[in-house]
C-alpha cells in the first residue's frame, strides 16, 4: 500500500488467478473522509471488458476530488475485471462474458434472497438495536454470506469469485456507482424505483427505472437486501428510508475513452456525492432536461431479417412512430423489393442504444428503446 | 421433399438467417409409423456445436430403423444447431452458447409456466373431453403458445428462434430424446424423477434424477409442462401417466466420432423405443450396471488455484474419498510446496466429466461427480 | 439461375463448405457489355468480415448502372466472404482472419511467380502471337495454374479454396476492384505504381502507392503477373501497357453502412469506369485534393506502453510533428507522472486509421499515418 | 530475484504488458554451471497456448537435474507467452496466435538476414579473432540486432516483442530447445538437416529434417544465422561446426499435461545434454527405433469436403496405401452414397497428427503424414 502525491491512499484488490498463476488485481484508490456520519461511497468501472469510459470518469472524479473536502470515505475501484478487459477477440475487446462459460459479468453477483427470505427470524434477534446499530448488523450479515460463500468447500466459479469480492467492497458502502456504457449509446442510469428522485443530479438525461428486485447486477445486489429490509420493518411499523443507494450509469458507448465527456460525468457524480454530503461543498447539478422510462416500458427490437444494417436513428432522440430505425440492406436479394427494407416502430419511443456490428443474424437486438417516456 | 433410398423421408426444417442472408436449416428424417395409436419419437442432436456424436448415434439408429417394422413416427434431426456447429475458434467448435449474446444454446427453450400456471381456468374449458382428447387439447396449446412467442411484434432473439422452432417440432412428440455429451465424459443421461424407471433400457451407466422442474433445457420444455397438467389433474382426483417423456443422453465426450460406440447406443435407444412400443419387434436393453444420482448431490469441483491440470481421475469409475482428482502444477512456484499439488474429494464419488483444457484459471470447473450414488 | 428486373443477370459461386454441409456462396451480378472490345471488369466486396461498407456501394452502383450503357461485362460480387462475414465474437465481427488458421483472408491469393519466373520459356512459346492473343494466352495460363492448384491431390485449405475462386473470376477481367475499409479509417487506395495516375478517378482523398510487388493481396494477384510479363516484353524490345489495373478501395470505417456516402463512391467508381471506356456516357470525377504517399512512408505506430487510449487526432486529416495522436491514461497509475501520457510523432504526418479498441496491450498497432504525403 | 530449495536461481523476464497495465512476466529458472567452457543451455515451453506438456517436462526435467553435476548453465522458461496461455475460448485455450493479429506466435522471430546477408564485410572487420573470440562477437552482434529492433521508435508489434525478449535469451545459448506439441499428435521434433545425427538422443521416434533456412520459428531463428556464419567461412577456407543447436521438440498433443510421460521426455533431453558435456554424468538414450522424414515429404491432407469426422489412422503408427484415414459422416445426406465416406492416401504413410475437432469445414487440414520415411 503506497501513499501517492494525492489525497487518495492506493491499494489493490485480489480477484483471481489465472492460468499461468498470475494474480487478477485491480487497483483501489480509498479517499478517507473527516466525519464518520457522512455516507460512504463505492464506485467502479469496467466490469464489462470493452466499457471502458467508466474508468476516464473516476480518474476525472479522483482530479477534482482532490480539491474538495471529504466527508464520507469514497473508494474507486477501475478497471475492475482484469480478465474481461484484457480479452481480446480481433480487434475488439470480448468482456461482456466469461469466455469459457459465457456467463455476463454483471449477472454473477450473489443473492442474500435465500438469507433474508427469514427477515422476520432475524429481525427478532435484532430487534432492540437502535437504526444504526441494525443497520451494521445486517451489513455485518452481508458481508459474512459472501466470505461463507467464497469459502465453501466446492470452491466457486471464476465469475462468482470477481463478483464476490467486488460486492463485499460495495456492501461496506452507503453509496454504490456501477459505471457501465452501452455498445452504441446515449447516456442513460438504472435507478431503482424508490430512488428515483435522486436522478435528477447525474449528467444523465435519461433514466431506467427499474423494480426493487434482484436480478443479478452490482447496482441490485447492493440495494435490494437493504430495500427487504426496510419494508419488513415498514410491514410491523418501523419505517425509516432505505438506506443503500445503487445506480448503474451507463457512459454512451463502448470502446470509447473522452476526456472532457468524462469530465461532465465526473461533475454530475460530484453534484450527487454533495446532494448526498459526501463532500462539503455545494455542486450544483447540470441543467438539462431529464426524462424516465420503466423497465417495463424499455423494449428490444430484434433483427426481423438478417442482413447489413444502415443505423438511422440516433440514439438519445425522440423518434416518431414510422420513423426509419434501420435500412436491411440484402445483397442476395438485388432486384427485389427485399434488397432494401426499413423497420420502424408503431410507437414514438427514444432509442437509447444499438447493436455494435453493421451486420446481423436474424434475431439480434438491433435496438433498446425507451417507450411512455416521462418528464422526471 | 425429396423420396430417399431409405424408409426415411427427407425435409428440412428452416432455423434461422446468417447475416450474409444464408438460411440455417437442419435435415429432419421421418419415418412414418403405421399404427396412429403408437407413441411417436423426436430425436436432435448437436444443440451444443462440439458435442457432435449424437450425430453418429442417428446415422446408426436410422441405418438400424431400416430393418425394423415401426409402428409410432420417429422425427430425427441431425446438426440442430448449425450456427453453433459451424463456430470455430481457433481447432475447436465454439458452440455451447451464442457467441454474441454468451447465452447456452440449450438455455433458450421456451417456459410454458405463466400459460400453465393458470391451468385451473384452462381445465374448467376442457375437462369434459376423453383423456386422449384432453392431451390432444393441451399439445394445441403447446404448439399455439410457441407460435405466438415466435410472431410477437418486436421479434425474438436468435436462441429462441432456434429454441422455440426445435420445441414446436418436439411438442408433437410423445418421446423426446435429445442428444449431447460432455466435455470430457462419461455416457450418463439426465431423467425426471416421474420417469426414473425408464433409464435402464438405455446403453448408459449413469442416470441424472432430475426434479420435475424448468430449468431452460430441451428435455424439461419437453416434459415439465404435462407434468404439471398431470398433478394438477391428479390433485382433482383425474388420474393418468405423464403422457410426454423426455430424456437428454450425453454420449460421452465432445469432439468424438465413434461410429462402433453409436451404434451401441443406437441399440439402447432401440430398445427403449421397443419398450415403448414404437419399433414392434422386441429389443432387449444392454445387460450391465446402472447408477443413479439424484441432481442434488450432482457436484461441480471449482480449481481452487490455477495451474496446469493433470486429470487423475478416470470419469465412470468410482473413486474413494482422498484419491486424487487432479494434480495442479504450477511453473511460477518450482522450489516450493506449491510447485505439485493434489487435489481430492472429502467423499467418495464417481466422476462424470471434467474440464476440456488442461490449464485453468482459478474457479473453472474442473470435475462434476456423483455422490450418494444408488443402483438403479 | 434467374433474370432479375434489372439489367444485371444474378447467379452464385461456390466458395466452399461448412461443417453441416452447408454450401458456402455468394451472389454474383453480371452487367453484360455490348462492346467486346471494351474492357471488363471484376468488383468484389467483404473478403474481411467487419469491411461492410463496399456492399453498399456495389448495391449503389449497381442501381447506377441500370441508367448507363454498358460497353465492358461487369461482375459485381458482394458478401463474398461469407464464413468470415457470418463469424460473429461478441458483438463484434471476427472475419479479418481464419478463426481456424488465424491466416489473413486477404493473403491467401495465389503466388503466380514461380510459373512466370520462367517467363522467358513461356513467352518464346507464344512470341508469334498478336497482343491481344498474347495476352488472351497468358490469362488462360493464369485460370489454369488456378484450377490445377484448387485440384491438387492433398487438397487446398479453406482459404486458398476461397482466394482461388474468387481469384479464378478477377483473373478473366481487365479491371479488378477490390472494395475494403479500415477499421476506423479515412478513405484511402492502394494503387500499384504503374497506375498512379489513375488514382485521381475515384473519390478518394489518399492513395498509396505500392511497389510492383506480390504481397498475398487480390489486387496483387491480379496486376502483378501482368506487370511481369510486360517487364519481360520491355526487356526485350516489345512494349505494351500492362494490360490489367487493380486497386484496392478503403472505403473508411468497418462494421458502417453509409448508403449516402456508399453513392458518393460508386460515383467515383463509375467516374474511373468511365475514363476506362466501360461506360459509354462521360461520368466527370468528383473535383477534391488528392494525396499520394509511397507505402514505404507509410507507417505503422506501436503502442509504446499498455492503456486505455483517447483518440485525438482525427484520420483523413494532417496533424503537425509534436501533436498528439493520442492520450493513454492509466488508471493503475494515478497519483504518478504515467497516469496519464501523451504520444505524438517526431515528424508530420496524416493519420490514415486507427485501432477499433479503446484499450491496448502494449505492442498494439495504434495508427498507421502517411509521410512525405504529395499532391496527386 | 530469490533463491529457492533447489539448484536454480529464480527470476522473471518481462515480456509486455496487457491493456490493464498488468505486466507479463515469464519465471526463468537458472540452473549455472560449474565449466564456462561447456555449452551452455536455453529450454522455452508453451510458447503455443494450448501446449502445456513442455511446463511438465521442464518440471520433471528440474527435478532430475537437481542430482547432476551441470557443466553448462541452462536457462528454463516455462509459461513462456502469458498472453497466449491466458486466452481461453469457450472451454479451449486459444493460444495458437495473436487474437488481434492472427499472427502465429512461433512466426514471429527476428530475422538476421538482412544483417548476415553482408556477412562478407562483417567477417572482413573480424577475422583476425579466433574461432570462440568470433563466435562471441558474432553472438553479440545477434544480440544487438535484436535489441536495435526492440528499441525502434516506431514501436514493435506484442508478438514481436515476446519474441525478441526470448530470443534474446535464446541467442545467449550455445543449444536452444523449444518445447511444443501438435494438436493430436505422435512425439515428434523438428531438427535442421546439419544437426540430423543429434536427433537419435531425445526419446522421440519421428524426426522431420528441416532445411538450413528461416521461416519465423524460434529454431530457425536460434541456428539459422550460425549456419550462414559457417557456410560462409566454410566458402573461404575456414572451418568449423555450425556452433549452435535448435531443436523444436512436439511432445505429443496439446491440453495435455502427464508427468509420468514428461519424465521420460525429461530423461531424453538428460541424454541429449549428457552427450553435449552440459551434464558431467553419462545419461545413456532410451532405447527406440527412429524415423526420419525430409520436410518436403511431410504431407497436409486437406478434408476434400465439410463433414463430422471419424480420425480411424493413429498417430506414429504406419499406414498402408489405401487403408483409411478418416471417415466423413454428412448427416445431411443419409440416404445417398455420400453420407458416410473414407478417406485415404495413394502412398504409405506414418500419420504424424490431425485435427483437434471432430467437425471440419472443407479444406481443414485433417492430418499431417510422413512418407519416404527413414530409418535415422
Amino acid at each position: 500500500m503506497a501513499v501517492i502525491d494525492s489525497k487518495a491512499v492506493m491499494s489493490s484488490v485480489e480477484l483471481g488467478e489465472l492460468a499461468t498463476g498470475q494474480r487478477l488485481t485491480a487497483p483501489v484508490y480509498t479517499f478517507e473522509g473527516h466525519d464518520k456520519q457522512a455516507a460512504s461511497v463505492y464506485i467502479q468501472a469496467n466490469v464489462h471488458g470493452a466499457e471502458v469510459q467508466g474508468n476516464a470518469v473516476i480518474y476525472q472524479l479522483m482530479r477534482l476530488l482532490e480539491n474538495y473536502t471529504i466527508a464520507g470515505d469514497i473508494h474507486c475501484v477501475p478497471l475492475a475485471n482484469p480478465l474481461g478487459i484484457n480479452q481480446k477477440s480481433g480487434e475488439f475487446t470480448l468482456g461482456r462474458f466469461d469466455p469459457i462459460t459465457g456467463i455476463n459479468w454483471n449477472r454473477e453477483y450473489f443473492d442474500h434472497s435465500p438469507v433474508v427470505a427469514d427477515i422476520a427470524t432475524w429481525y427478532q434477534a435484532h430487534q432492540q438495536l437502535t437504526n444504526n446499530e441494525l443497520f451494521d448488523a445486517f451489513r455485518g450479515q452481508l458481508l459474512t454470506s459472501c466470505q461463507t460463500r467464497l469459502a465453501q468447500p466446492w470452491g466457486v466459479s471464476t465469475g462468482h469469485r470477481l463478483a464476490l469480492t467486488l460486492q463485499s467492497m460495495a456492501h461496506k458502502a452507503d453509496i454504490v456507482l456501477d459505471l457501465h456504457t452501452g455498445p452504441k449509446s446515449a447516456k442513460h442510469l438504472y435507478c431503482p424505483e424508490y430512488d428515483m428522485a435522486d436522478a435528477r443530479w447525474f449528467s444523465i438525461p435519461y433514466a431506467l427505472v427499474i423494480p426493487n428486485e434482484f436480478g443479478g447486477a452490482m447496482d441490485e445486489a447492493a440495494f435490494y437486501p437493504w430495500w427487504q429490509l426496510q419494508q419488513y420493518c415498514a410491514s410491523i411499523g418501523r419505517n425509516f428510508n432505505v438506506p443503500v443507494s445503487a445506480f448503474t450509469l451507463e457512459l454512451a458507448s463502448q470502446e470509447r475513452i473522452d476526456l472532457v465527456d468524462a469530465k461532465q460525468d465526473a461533475l454530475g457524480i460530484l453534484a450527487y456525492l454533495s446532494h448526498r454530503g459526501v463532500i462539503k461543498e455545494h455542486v450544483a447539478p447540470k441543467v438539462m432536461s431529464r426524462w424516465g422510462c420503466y423497465l417495463a416500458d424499455y423494449k428490444k427490437l430484434h433483427a426481423p431479417r438478417a442482413g447489413m444494417v444502415e443505423y438511422c436513428a440516433a440514439v438519445g432522440k425522440p423518434l416518431a412512430a414510422g420513423q426509419n430505425l434501420v435500412n436491411l440492406l440484402r445483397l442476395d436479394q438485388y432486384g427485389s423489393e427485399y434488397a432494401l427494407t426499413a423497420v420502424s416502430l408503431p410507437c414514438d419511443c427514444v432509442p437509447i442504444l444499438h447493436f455494435a456490428s453493421a451486420s446481423v443474424h436474424q434475431g439480434t437486438e438491433l435496438y433498446k428503446v425507451m417507450t411512455n417516456v416521462f418528464s422526471l
